[in-house]
């Protein structure tokens, strides 16, 4: 069995659902479908999420929100009318938003997740509606139903390890399920979101606790691209990739799929492929466990900014034990992780994101770090972007290293900082924000040129 | 005034101790002189230190050593012979180490340093002779007398910080100081040998101390080069070089100048100089603080072999705070010291020296990071080189890390590891130890080619 998620622009519209209903009855194996709420219809457009915070949003400020409901039963009122479902559907969205707000007036914090809930809720329903009328028997399925118990920080949900037992049983049912995605239950009966990955996590949960065949992620793109396909103009497609290359990537800064909605599908060894809604018979990209090396070892090229480096000297650094350990326990007093700590016998750096210095941690380091470890210097050096490098086997490959830097020389670009060795998977060059897209395209025309 | 060091090789006859004289009455700045034990006259000739460790040996397995005890003053008469001294020199040596075994044959390891020290102490006493005899007045000066203090540890001696404002009142002294290298006295009064660098450290501390304009170390090469000058033909010499960049080189096999040795002259800013016995009038390579960029930043190669890697492998890694200073810390349990801990977003890995992880430690601490840390892999790979390339600036330059990268992969060599970024000083390529001298050269050729 298949497990289908379809994101918000695949059910943006009727014209959508349709696609989607088309889809879903092509095959057979394709037994639970996990929904987004409706996306953006057109550029300029709010997607139904963002209608709901702003609902949510008026109602702790206890201010007139009649408008802000009707807007976003305006949303599902559209869908409904085009694909001719029955009033009663809309009545209902109507008046579980009313109860919702009821319910939780007296909780700003519940009130928010419940009513963004409402967005993958209600269009659950829609599409079950949808899919039983045209002829697949389907049945919407709450999460707290499914058994999508997770843990009760609102905003904060994570996944308890009992759910997947839970998820499993869902295999007995013989028709279609719909199940809303971006949220669960916890043990105290509250809805709880996803703080990441929205649909994508809920997804992922349930192929991974139905141990499903195939995970289908229906998004807007024909492909998972070498490169961010707004920087270039023929990116290369990914026919398949591996989990660990995904990971990097989407940890450097691809959108496409949060690195931690792979989490549970890897577990479980679930095979992912990226799909797109409006063109359902392109073959997408495959994420797997193992693939047929390629000749070339790269297979993608991504970037992210923010970052910086915390820079000490001292002089007979290496001599020391305990030196780096207790750098690296100041930044813990502070709970911020790091991404590398590349170092030299009388140096070390530690990069981590800038997000992370802020409150009043910065200068609480710095003093720790100069009173502790009684350095000779220690400052910050900041707008640094990471440029990831990714592929299975690099490390095994003669050669990489080396097309890769001279693509940077070539460019201008001055690498601050290369880390390769830990990862098979992948190698890592520090330049400056401001050359952090320049970096991504040269590397791009090195490894992957025009044909 | 300049303090003036001379090793084995410079001392190890009585046309060695000539070139000395010269060297030193030739500039009246040469107030101070150091001096090692006498060397190797030829490539099968024995050190000094070695016929007193042998000495050392046999007194303390009680064994007749009186053959041992003359092959020593047999150096020390040749010598003296040579340089008809007077005969009260040579006897005074013998009586001196009689004495010693006498006074010390109650404490096995207070025996062997002070029998390895009286290498370069009797040859102090000899050449404060010779230059007195041949028109420079001179004192030999006990590392006592000048304020040597060191600790106590036997072997292992460590410079305390008194012994620099002792070693400045000698600037009162008229005469040209020739004090031993090698050792040092303790607050108990005991001879206690440094650890490494021998009379390298005592010269660098006395100028250090007396703060002097510049620390000469006559040597037998003409000039520090930019690599190991028995890997390649027509090595580069280098005229000028920095602290740091020499410290880098040292550390990463260059065996030419310790770099503990530096530590004193660093701190006190005193310019050393590097020159050769035989060729006094070649200018030497001058190691400053700061020198003027060459077009090249790149001064020089070196490789050190013998490291390992531990490799460790958790999904999500870098998510959890305090995984790295948790590593560290079981590390630093069994008092490990580590090179570089190059990381990925799931993986991270610890750099040493093969020998760190003797006696039980690889067992215990791959069993507390598999209990504590909860990896899926860990892993231990060894045979590693550590390929350095060095020269101030490198990191501001766009290209260095290109070309050398090319010329490795042209070389066909697998480039294991990369790190670089927190020193502005080196680059530091992880290869197979096999690879490790291929390395270098590859690396020399690209960056000196030949003329």
């Amino acid at each position: 069995m298949k497990v289908v998620k379809f994101g918000g622009s695949s059910l943006a519209s009727g014209e959508q659902f349709e696609k989607v209903g088309r889809i879903v009855s092509s095959d057979p194996d394709r037994r639970v479908v996990v929904v987004s709420a409706p996306g953006k219809r057109f550029d300029e457009d709010i997607k139904t999420t963002d209608l709901l915070i702003r609902l949510a949003d008026q109602v702790i400020a206890n201010e007139v929100y009649e408008d802000a409901l009707q807007d976003v039963v305006a949303r599902y009122a559209e869908i409904v009318t085009y694909l001719e479902l029955e009033e009663a559907v809309l009545k209902d969205i109507e008046q579980k938003l009313r109860e919702r707000i009821d319910t939780y007036r007296h909780d700003d914090d519940r009130l928010m997740d419940a009513l963004k809930a409402s967005g993958e809720n209600e269009n659950a329903k829609v599409m079950a509606a949808y899919l039983t009328k045209t002829g697949t028997p389907a049945s919407y399925v709450s999460p707290d139903e499914a058994g999508m118990l997770v843990t009760d920080e609102p905003g904060n949900a994570r996944i308890l390890p009992e759910a997947y037992g839970q998820l499993y049983r869902l295999r007995q049912r013989k028709e279609v399920l719909v199940i809303p995605g971006f949220f669960g239950y916890s043990k105290e009966n509250n809805i709880v979101t996803f703080p990441r990955g929205g649909s994508d996590i809920t997804g992922s949960i349930v192929a991974a606790g139905l141990e499903a065949s195939m995970y289908e992620n229906f998004t807007d793109v024909d492909s998972v691209y070498s490169v961010n396909p707004n920087l270039v103009e023929h990116p290369h497609e990914m026919k398949e990739i591996t989990y660990r290359e995904m990971r990097e990537l989407a940890y450097s800064g691809f959108g496409v799929f949060h690195d931690e909605a792979l989490l549970p599908v890897v577990e479980k060894k679930v095979p992912v492929c990226i799909k797109n809604t409006n063109h359902p018979d392109l073959p997408g990209t495959m994420i797997v466990a193992e693939r047929i090396p390629d000749e070339v070892p790269v297979q993608g090229i991504a970037s992210d900014t923010g970052f910086l480096s915390i820079n000490l000297t001292k002089y007979l650094m290496n001599r020391e034990v305990g030196f780096g350990r207790h750098l690296l326990e100041i930044l813990e007093g502070e709970g911020i992780s790091f991404e590398h700590t590349p170092s030299g016998i009388d140096n070390m750096s530690v990069i981590l994101r800038e997000e992370q210095l802020e409150n009043g941690k910065e200068e609480r380091i710095l003093t720790r770090i100069r009173q502790e470890l009684n350095v000779e210097d220690v400052n910050i050096e900041r707008n640094l972007a990471m440029v990831m490098v990714v592929g299975e086997g690099m490390a095994r490959t003669v050669g990489v290293a080396s097309k890769a830097t001279a693509a940077l020389a070539d460019a201008g670009v001055n690498i601050k900082m290369i880390n390769q060795g830990s990862s098979e998977t992948s190698m890592m060059f520090g330049v400056d924000d401001q050359h952090a897209d320049l970096a991504v395209k040269s590397l791009h025309q090195a490894f992957f040129p025009d044909k």
